[in-house]
């Protein structure tokens, strides 16, 4: 513990601080049992180039100094989770939300600059006398699945939108990500098995809200965020079993100082076909899928695997991310295929849905459809 | 020997024809001192069925019997060429030669279904006693480098092109790509050293036309064939170590029984940038992608790789396939990423040229860009 503490410490004197913490992270496993000291600040100069999208629904990205700048707190995470689908929902999800506070037109986005890694760090350990911030639950000294407290907080995600203000782009706006665990997976002894406590969705809602409130409050202390309008959200962490990413499950927008209502989300997330004999979210949508899976592995050989993430907003299917295994990679059948798929895709799915088809081998992305707000793209990689 | 022949005579039997004989060739390496007896032909039933391709410059492609069809001397080759750059430009470089004799609005593409891989290992080995019809010269019996009778015939590709005929699809065009080494590996003692005989332009280009005119010949002799006309195009191989594709040298369309007359091709592909002290092509274009790469790099950190295949037709650049390896995998950071490449590519980059550029990290793609006739079109993976 001690060398974990004095190697960090003197990490957070170089530069290259988020290589070093992440690095560090993922050397050092998670801060259950572990509070960390907290660094400083991070001062954050802006330039005015932008990298603009084609595309009205999306941000301008500021780049700062020239340079692409990454959040400090990226990575950061408290508990151990393997589910790789659940960074991308949490990143996608939060900015998807901020469109709603913050226009497209009027903001640039920028990564997270004004939480610093270390003061994350801390937040997200439990609170002890040596880590008097920690947002997690101090240690009971119990390590009974159901009697221990569980580590809550997971992640923090930090977005930063800007606007031009006589002629310099300033801080105008925030997004806080708050991830929290369904699960807490843990181990009673280091190098020891896995355990696991459940959380339940009152307890996820009742903690995520605390933690919440008393991230609002400390940002606010922040002269650079003042009284700017933030939005926080809280996000369910997926399993680690689960082929599905997570979901943001409520939201709040804070005008001054005070936490503003809480709107309920009601996002759902579910692998198709389904397994374990779980029962579809909508199973006129799981047909269907059905259906496209069939007619394509009736008129092509050599398919090992049709898959898809469904994500429903209540009961209504929003998107499927769909994954095509093929074992064939010859340019004619690939791009045969491709066009077969479209006109499948066309065919079977439901119409309404935003549409994103990898056709891929064990080595690499062959192919891809997608169809977006009704209309198909498609492109084969290396056709000349 | 022995064991082979028989091994590959029980398989032929059985239905999975392509399948075998592919994992048979994998395993057994390569025809250099082999011969290979003939099986018998494939009937082909076709069905009215096609996938249709949205783009009227690509062909539909008949699906037979309901289900898509691979040609069965795919993959089969003479000699070992582990450079990956080669199968793909070799199906569509003759496919692009085809569009020119076989319009994509009248005609449909079916994978070659006329050769048989039984008889195309044959011509595709050693001529000698038992292997009559081999279109490699006889084992001369010296294995040095220089002396000995190299492999020059090392892959064959057939393409086939259908016309609706009273209801019913029928053969109607046919194009043969015929893949000559430039260089030929060769192991003196078996799981020996490799060594290499190399094959100079001229002798390439005498045998490749030897082997065209004898193929011709063949096919002509089989009835389905009969008199339509026939695409017959020589190939060059590029040698292992280069990161680039061979190219089609040179094409003659055989309408009846004679071969027509030869017509130079004039394609060169080219890595960006260059390697070993080679002189560009085009020295303009290698500095325009210079200029490509050093803008996104000053911008973005950890790239770790940005390289470039160029394609030109004489002394004109088709196309760029770009790759840009990142460490990042961010969504915000690679939706960026990939507006910013869009932008630089639009700047930099040579605006006649068509553009395929891939963003991925080790594990996955992440994203790509590609301009066709110059318009952009962008994707990022899973972004919802």
């Amino acid at each position: 513990m001690k060398s974990r503490r004095s190697v960090l410490k003197k990490f957070l004197k170089t530069t290259s601080l988020l290589l070093m913490c992440s690095l560090l992270l993922t050397a050092c496993g998670n801060l259950q049992n572990s509070s960390l000291s907290s660094g400083g600040g991070d001062t954050n100069k802006t330039s005015v180039q932008t990298t603009s999208s084609s595309d009205s629904s999306s941000y301008d990205v500021l780049l700062s100094g020239g340079k692409y700048k990454t959040s400090p707190i990226s990575g950061l995470t408290a508990a151990d989770n393997t589910n790789q689908f659940n960074s991308r929902s949490f990143e996608s999800g939060l900015m998807s939300l901020s469109k709603k506070q913050f226009s497209t037109n009027n903001y640039v986005f920028q990564e997270g600059q004004v939480l610093t890694a270390s003061k994350v760090v801390d937040w997200l350990g439990r609170k002890s006398k040596s880590n008097p911030t920690g947002l997690n639950p101090k240690d009971n000294g119990s390590k009974d699945e159901n009697k221990r407290a569980p580590m809550y907080f997971q992640q923090m995600l930090e977005e930063d939108y800007l606007t031009k203000q006589d002629g310099k782009y300033k801080l105008a706006g925030m997004s806080i990500g708050i991830a929290m665990n369904k699960i807490d997976y843990y181990q009673k002894k280091q190098y020891g098995a896995t355990y696991k406590t459940s959380i339940s969705t009152a307890e996820q809602k009742e903690q995520g809200e605390r933690i919440a409130k008393e991230v609002v409050k400390r940002l606010r202390a922040n002269k650079e965020v003042g009284n700017i309008p933030i939005v926080v959200a809280l996000y369910s962490v997926a399993p680690q079993d689960t082929l599905v990413g997570g979901t943001y499950f409520q939201y709040s927008i804070s005008k001054s100082d005070s936490l503003g209502s809480w709107k309920d989300l009601n996002y759902r997330n579910q692998m198709l076909p389904t397994v374990n004999g779980e029962n579809a979210i909508n199973s006129s949508d799981a047909d269907a899928f059905a259906n496209f899976k069939d007619h394509i592995q009736n008129y092509f050989p050599n398919l090992s695997g049709v898959t898809a993430q469904a994500k429903y907003d209540g009961d209504t299917l929003k998107s499927l991310d769909i994954t095509i295994n093929t074992q064939f990679d010859g340019l004619a059948q690939v791009t045969s295929f491709t066009q077969f798929v479209q006109q499948s895709a066309s065919k079977y799915l439901p119409s309404g849905a935003d549409l994103d088809i990898s056709i891929q081998t064990v080595d690499e992305q062959q192919a891809f459809v997608t169809r977006s707000n009704g209309k198909f793209t498609s492109h084969v990689y290396d056709a000349d």
